[in-house]
Order: C-alpha cells, then structure tokens, then sequence
C-alpha cells in the first residue's frame, strides 16, 4: 500500500511489491524487473512471501517468450555454468518430465556414447510417485552419484557417459525457487516448470538437447494440449540459448516397461542393454537415442543404434560407466524381503493400468520418498506382468509387489488394485501410442 | 507436487497446498477449509509464504459472497469480540476506508453521542499518505489512546463516545494478515479489504455502523465502480454479520477540508463543533451522523443535528471525551516551527488540488510515518487556501505547507506543486460532488 511512497532506504535497483504488481496487474515484466527479482530472491533481499506472491501471478496471468528467456537466463546467471568444450566429443543430454517406470537414462546414456557423442547425464533424486535416476543407480552396491566436476570431465572423455548428481552451483536460484513453488501450490506453471528445467540444462553447457516431455496419469501434464505447450516452451527456450533442442511428447498412462522401483528398474534396464526387455523401453530408448545423436550432427538409423544394444557395445558402455563410479556391476542386485501378488479376478482384457496409482503403489512400497530426507528400499516397487491390451484369465498374476516392510502393502495394494480395470469384452482394446508428437 | 501423495503425518485437517490449488484452480473454498486455512495461519501452520501465494490466488480468482462471509467469520473468531450489550444506550459505529484530510471522526463521534448513541470508535495510526486519527488526537497535549474495556465501558457509559485504540485480541488473524498482504502486493483484493475492514468492525460489537467508502485520487479506491463493489460487499457482510450497515461513498479526488496533518486537523474539528469550519467537513459529519443515529434507531433529521454542532451540546461531549482520558481541551495545540507557502502563479481557476499529491506532500512533511515505528510531527502538514472551483489571483497563497524539519521543504514542495492546476479560462468549473452514493 506504501511501498511507492516510502522513502528509498536501500540501494535496491526495484521494489518487490513494485515487480508483483506489475504481473498481477497482466504486465510485462522487464528485462531489468526480472533480473533483478531473481537476484534479489536468491539474496534474501526478495522474502519467501513476496516470491511465493509472485509465482501465482506468473501462474495465472503467465509470461510471454521473452520473460520466459529471460527468467531463465536469471536463473542461470545466478550460480556457476559447466563447459564441455575441451572435450574431443560433442555432447548431447536428455531431459524427461518423469514418468512411472522411466528408467531411460539408464540404457540411453552408454547407448548414445557408443556412437562418440558424450552424455553428461546430471540427475536428481525422486520426490513423489515418479522415480529418481540416482536412486535407482544407487541399488548397484557400490556406485556413488557424487563426482568432482574433474572427475565427471575425465569419464566423460574416456567413457563417453555419465549418470550423477547435479552439482548445488548450477542454477541455485532454481532450487530455491522449486522448494518454495512446492509448498505454495505453484508448481504447475508452465512458464516456471520450462525455466526450472531449461536453466539447469543451459547451464550445464549440453550442446544438444531432447526433451521427453510425458503425458498421462503418471506424468506432470495429465493432457497432451499442455504437453505439447511445455515442450513448445522448453524447446523455444534451449534454441534461444543456442543449444540444438527437440521434444518428444511420450505417452504416460501406463507405466514404462515391466518394473517400477529402484533395483527392479535396473535389472530391466541390463535386460535392454543385454538385447532384450519390454518393447517399449526399448522403442523409446532407440528413439531418443536418434534424437540426441542427431541433437549432436551424427546421423544414425534406427537400425545402427538397435544394433548398439543387441551386440553388446551399449552394455560395454554401461559396465564402464557403473565401473567408473564405483559400482560393481556383477554383483547381485538387492531384492525386497516380502512380495504379494495381485491377481486377475475374472477373465478378459487388461484396459487400464494406470501409471500414476502403479507409481503411488510403488512409492508407497518404500521406492520412493515423501519428503527429501526419507531413504528409499533399493528393493521396492512393482512388477508388471500385464499390460494394457493383454488378454488375462482369473487367478493370473497382473502385479507382484516388492517391500522390506510388509505394513506397506495394505496402502500399496489398495492403490495398485484402483489402477486395473479388466473388461470381459470391451469394445475397444486400448491401442496407446508411445511417441504421440515431436516439437523442434 | 507431492502433497497430495504424503502420508499423514500431522492432525491438521486439510493440506495448505490443497487449499491453494482450489483457489488457484477457481473453485469455491468450503467452509471448513476457510475456517482451518485462518486458525492454522494463526498458529503459525500456513507459513507466509503460503498465505501469500492463496491470497494472490483469492486477489485473481475473486471469493464469492459465502466465503467471503464465512473468512471474515474466521478472522473474528481468530481472537476476542467485545460486547456492549450491557450499556444503557444503542451503540453505532463509523469506518472510513481512509483520505487526505479525513478528519471526520473527530467531530462525528461527539455529535452521534449527544443524541443518546453510543459511539466506540476503535481507530488506528496512519501509514503512508492518510492519516491517523490516534495520531491527530494525540497532538493533543496528555491524550492517551490505549484504554482497557473497563475504561471504555466507563466512558461509553457516562461520555457516551470513546475514540481509543482497537486492542491487539480482536481478530489477529487480520493484523498478521495485512501485514503480509502489504509486502507482498495483495493488498488489493476487494474480499481481502472487506473481510480486513469487517472482521475488526464485527468483533467490536457494535449495532449499527456506517462506512464511509472513499473514491478518488487520494482514497485506496481510484474508481467509483469498484469502491461500489467494496462497498456492497462489506454492506453485505455486515447485514449478514447482524450489525445494521450503510455505506457512503464519498469523494477524495481532492482533500477534505483545509487541513491535512495532525494537530491541523484537530484545530479544524474545534472550529466544527464550535459552529464554524469548512463547508465540506460540517456536510458529511452532519450526513454521517443522520445515519448513525438511524441505525441504532434514532431517526433524527439532518437540521436537528446541525443545531448540536451550532449550540454547543457536541463541543461539550468533545470536551467531557478528550478529558476523559488526559487531553487538556484548553491547551494550545502545537504549532510546527516553519511554513513554506505556495503561491498561485497566475489569474485563473483552481481546477484541481489533487488529494493524493497534497497527502503525499503532507505525509513528507512529517505528519504521516513510512514504517510503524516512525514519530510523527504533531504540527506538520498541509494548510489548503482554495479549493477546487475558487477563482485565485497571482502571489495568493494556494497551500502553507508546516514542519519541524525544514530539509522535508523540497520533496514536499515538489509533490504539493504536482497537484496544483490553475487555468486562466477553464471550459467548465470541476462541481464535485461529495456524497456519490448510498447502499444499504
């Protein structure tokens, strides 16, 4: 109410109740609004409050592209940006929105290094029902997600990929801004989820970039009209900044693969790499494999890279990859103490096992974590023993549930039963198609 | 994200982000979830940043009728409510949302008292560029605002008008509320002003009460459709509320009176129960007291209650009031050590004193504080020669401007001048009407 009154007291550039309004209000925020907002926030000198006011308005009343950019190049000036411009390769990176049973990066990564393009791939820890790439890595005994960015710059050089943590220099007013949104019901603007997702991804200098963008149940969009207007965003954002960027929207109504959860998810991906595992795992895996290898200037056919994975140099990758960081990839891969199965009570046809209630489950099981402390089962998650379309018989197993504490079943359960529906006769069998568009 | 999938750890009702997605998403709040949202904010369970991003949400996406009723009934229910039920005489009340000048309080409450009704005027200091009415009538040497509710009681019993400090046990929820609101860009929102303004004036207890909605240049209401909005809505929350409730809306496109500051405005308030001062004041004191007195029952005619300001019988209550709690009625008010005039600097018509800018100018003098811990000057403020419409000659003085500290002369000076038109042969003359409107 009196802040254009009040007599200037610090050498402030802007006032935040000036920069609220002004959105508020369906301004346009300036070049100079927001680089200062975003600065200011990450010293303090923004409060929490006055942020989380300003999310909402952004949330409802939105920005425009050049915001947008400029939001995101605010983010990325606020903490440190890696170069890979000394390597001998070129690189190229992979961003999903997560998903249910996602566990891409895991085949794509060595997949795309056999073709001599480098995949510094930074990743993070689960929160919710969507799994964390690290915390699935961290199943395999000894593997460490923490690298030296020397560290990561070497293998990246004589490995040709690598899966680790994000260093906290990269973007932190992007993680202090994502906690806030968190607990403020801010979550979902499209113009806050592409700048936290493309500040972090510019930063970390890729020079290619694809964007798996879901939708479904299971995915941060639930329809493909908001999909396709995040990956427009991302992709608009990354081309701005000069990084070559290409978005597959991908469906997420039912779970990826067969396995959800931390070293079910693991072994799933070894199949793939060993030539084998589930259809779609594998169809995506190779498509993006494209994407990121053209991302970077190497035009490789489906075949070629296919071939990648059934003659052994993807997996060859992969054992150098896991190595390099520790981990030993023959060991045996935990495995939870208690199952339980879900059975097929009639027969028919499985026309719905939904993602998001197969994540929910899984999570319950002690895959995933409510809050940022909390420590995952390596062993934990549900395997998939049908999938949308399959024709099922009673008393046939649809899912097998995996805890070391079996007090999780009873919640688990109830939500992995609410996402099967079984149809004596539909009149339609679900026909999902994985890759619904491409954006570039 | 993943509020909705947590497990319960805590015994709160509902989830702050849940809250905020219902809003945000342009539904209606329930009742219940009002009612947890105010306490748990209360209590420190809704973190600021929280209520911040919901209050944005309510500023966007409006509230209807119901929860604006029903989070007004929170706010009240947050704290203490008063009761004046046992005192021998109706009690009426005044709220004015705040102007340059507005002084009215200060004869009002007097002259409403001499016709049997009781008057608790609870009131509040100014920020920013309105005034206070504790701090006018604390230029009056030993006036003291803080009284207990025995004090009060005693008063309104035996003076029968009391202008005193609201205590801090009526609706906290709405202090810690507007405090937030103010940082962060909210203050805004017709629900939240209403629900702020009706929850105090509720929780107060008294019968009846008249608002005094003010629109124009120097009120929080810049248009007279949306002070209508405020105005209906808080009518209605009163009328719901079972207090009997009228709004004025009146004009503040310029100030009202001749003087905006503190002792000023004292001095001027004696000249109107003594019979005299400006035109404008004498007209809505007199047509805010008609309505008081037809509120709490009394139906007195407008002449009736001009004779009490011209025999004295209102000065006499004024006198008994400011005794009553340690004024010295006969002490000379103080007097600011220097004054500075502004000159008209051609013939012509006063086409505009603009109230915002003469209370701007008044407020840098010293009579107003930027923070709530700020000193303001008994003596400073502005002294209004002509008014809209008065024809001025070259070298008449327009405003005296009053302060203790003459380096405030400058940034005074400069926003005193902004508000000053003078044109030779003005088309027409502005005819400000100063009562716009009525709703009941």
């Amino acid at each position: 109410m009196t802040s254009d009154l009040a007599p200037t007291t610090t050498h402030e550039a802007f006032d935040a109740v000036d920069v609220i309004r002004v959105k508020r209000d369906r301004g346009t925020l300036s070049a100079e609004q927001i680089d200062w907002v975003i600065d200011a926030y990450t010293r303090g000198v923004v409060a929490e409050e006055q942020m989380a006011a300003l999310n909402m308005a952004i949330l409802l009343n939105g920005m425009d592209r050049a915001e947008i950019a400029r939001w995101t190049a605010a983010m990325i000036a606020s903490g440190e940006r890696m170069d890979f411009s000394s390597l001998s390769r070129p690189t190229s990176d992979k961003h999903s929105t997560g998903g249910v049973g996602d566990k891409i990066t895991l085949p794509l990564a060595p997949l795309v290094a056999v073709f001599g393009v480098a995949v510094p791939q930074l990743s993070g820890r689960g929160l919710g029902h969507t799994g964390g790439t690290l915390d699935k890595l961290e199943s395999i005994p000894g593997w460490r997600a923490a690298l030296t960015n020397d560290e990561m710059m070497a293998q990246l050089e004589n490995v040709g990929a690598v899966i680790c943590q994000a260093g906290s220099g990269l973007a932190p007013a992007d993680r202090k801004l994502y906690a806030l949104r968190d607990v403020t019901g801010t979550v979902e603007a499209i113009p806050l989820i592409a700048s936290s997702i493309m500040s972090k991804k510019i930063a970390e200098g890729t020079g290619a970039l694809v964007l798996d963008v879901k939708v479904g149940s299971g995915a941060f969009m639930k329809d493909v009209a908001s999909a396709r207007e995040l990956a427009r965003t991302m992709v608009d954002l990354g081309t701005d900044a000069g990084v070559r960027t290409v978005a597959l929207i991908t469906d997420m109504s039912t779970p990826l693969g067969l396995t959800a959860g931390n070293a079910l998810e693991v072994r799933e991906s070894v199949e793939v790499l060993a030539g084998g595992g589930p259809c779609d795992v594998v169809d995506l895996t190779v498509a993006l494999a494209v994407e990121m290898l053209a991302g970077a200037g190497r035009e490789v056919g489906e075949s070629d890279v296919r071939a990648a994975l059934s003659d052994g140099r993807a997996m060859d990758v992969w054992r150098a990859m896991i190595s390099a960081q520790g981990g030993d990839v023959d060991a045996v891969l935990p495995v939870a103490k208690e199952t339980e199965q879900i059975l097929a009570t009639s027969d028919g046809v499985l026309t719905r096992l939904d993602a998001l209630d197969v994540g929910v489950a899984a999570w319950r099981l002690g895959a995933g974590r409510a809050r940022r402390e909390d420590v995952v089962q390596a062993g934990a998650g549900v395997e998939i023993h049908a999938k949308p379309g399959d024709r099922v018989v009673a008393g046939q197993p649809i899912l097998t549930l995996h805890t070391d504490t079996p007090e999780r079943f009873a919640r688990a359960l109830e939500s992995a039963r609410a996402g099967i529906t079984v149809e004596e006769n539909p009149a339609t069998v679900p026909a999902t198609q994985l890759i619904i568009d491409r954006l570039a």
